[in-house]
Parts: C-alpha cells; sequence; structure tokens
C-alpha cells in the first residue's frame, strides 16, 4: 500500500520529506498538537483513521496513543494551499500532550503573550 | 531590539533556525495558516501584536498584509510543550490565504479525507 499517486505529486514535501500536521479538535476546534507526516505516515492517517507520524528523532513511523492509550480518531484531513501542511481533525481520547495537558500549548508557562486590547 | 534571551535559550529551532507558527482566528478557533518564524520575527509578533513571519523563499521578514491589507492582530502567543512551535491567535482581517479563501485550507480541492462514522 503507498499514498494514491495522485496527492503524491501535489505534496511539497520539505528536504527531509515530510509534512507538517496541525492535529485540532474536532469537538472544540482547539489545537492539540503538531508533528509531522511521511508519504506513509498520511497514508495509514488517510486510510486507518489513525492519527499517524513520523517521528523525527527516531526516525519511525508512530501511531499517536499506540503506548500511552491517547489514540486519535481522525475526522477530516486538510491540504493547504501551499500543499507543504496537512489539518487533522480528530476524537481525541485522553491529554493529547505527553506532558499530560489536554493539548500541547496549555500551561501557564507556555504563555508567551496574553489578550490585550483588540 | 531582540528576543527576550530566556526565550531565546528556550526555542528549539530547525536546521533553518526557525520555528513553526500555528495561526488562529481568535473568535472562530479555525486553523488560517502555517507559517514559520527567526527569533526576529517572533520578537516582532510579540512586541508589535502584528502577525510578523520568515519567508523561506524569499529569506526575508513579512508583516502578514503589508501589501494585501490583510493584517493580523496578535491577541495571544503560545509556546509548545517541545518549544518548536508557536500557537498564534489572531483578528484577521479579510482573507487570511493568498488565494483569497478564508483559511489556507478551505475548498473542495484542498479536502483529503471527509468526515465519516465516529
Amino acid at each position: 500500500m503507498s499514498l494514491d499517486p495522485e496527492l503524491a505529486a501535489r505534496l511539497k514535501r520539505n528536504a527531509d520529506g515530510l509534512v507538517c500536521a496541525v492535529v485540532v479538535d474536532h469537538a472544540t476546534s482547539d489545537v492539540l498538537m503538531v508533528a509531522w507526516m511521511n508519504d506513509e505516515a498520511l497514508h495509514r492517517t488517510l486510510t486507518t483513521r489513525r492519527g499517524t507520524y513520523f517521528s523525527r528523532s527516531r526516525g519511525t513511523l508512530w501511531v499517536k496513543g499506540e503506548t500511552s492509550g491517547h489514540v486519535q480518531h481522525v475526522r477530516e484531513v486538510r491540504l493547504d494551499c501551499d500543499a507543504d501542511t496537512v489539518l487533522v481533525r480528530v476524537d481525541q481520547t485522553g491529554p493529547a500532550c505527553h506532558t499530560g495537558t489536554r493539548t500541547c500549548f496549555d500551561g501557564d508557562d507556555r504563555l508567551l503573550l496574553a489578550d490585550g486590547p483588540a
């Protein structure tokens, strides 16, 4: 099995052969995490509806929640205008962040600029 | 002017010295676009509250809307757990995408996987 050739031809991969994946909670629209996909990870995400990514540090595919149980059921996938980023809408089981927070952007120490006057 | 040294020390930049920026509509929480920032772009975004990015193709800073008028007023900026991605919440004037769509993910041709059974 491999990625649909028409889609493979559209993708604009980075120097490492990856596209950026922005993962959003389907219910709340909150951005949960950002990860990376190679062609195989995208293919598996589209065909299995399990959020599947490429680990840049380990150099291997990983299925989100494989060890933690915090799996993602994929509801929708969209490609951006540049074809170098996908937007993945998921039903997230448990916290999305490996630190235990609901999203990878939660926590006071992660706030760089607070809301000010409009 | 340069980026706060404490923040600069936290950032995990890629090989090109950049962090990923996911830009979200403050009102709707929709993901509008994904772009890149070097230290100076992040510094300017934090201090001016204008969405400012680094163009990988042109190798220069750009202020979103500088030519189109489709500016971004920055409401909040958060760093992720890995410190290699920022989440930027903005009030977006006009369409965020250079193709004229509201977000960079809109349009039937950008839908890779439609919603299925939960």
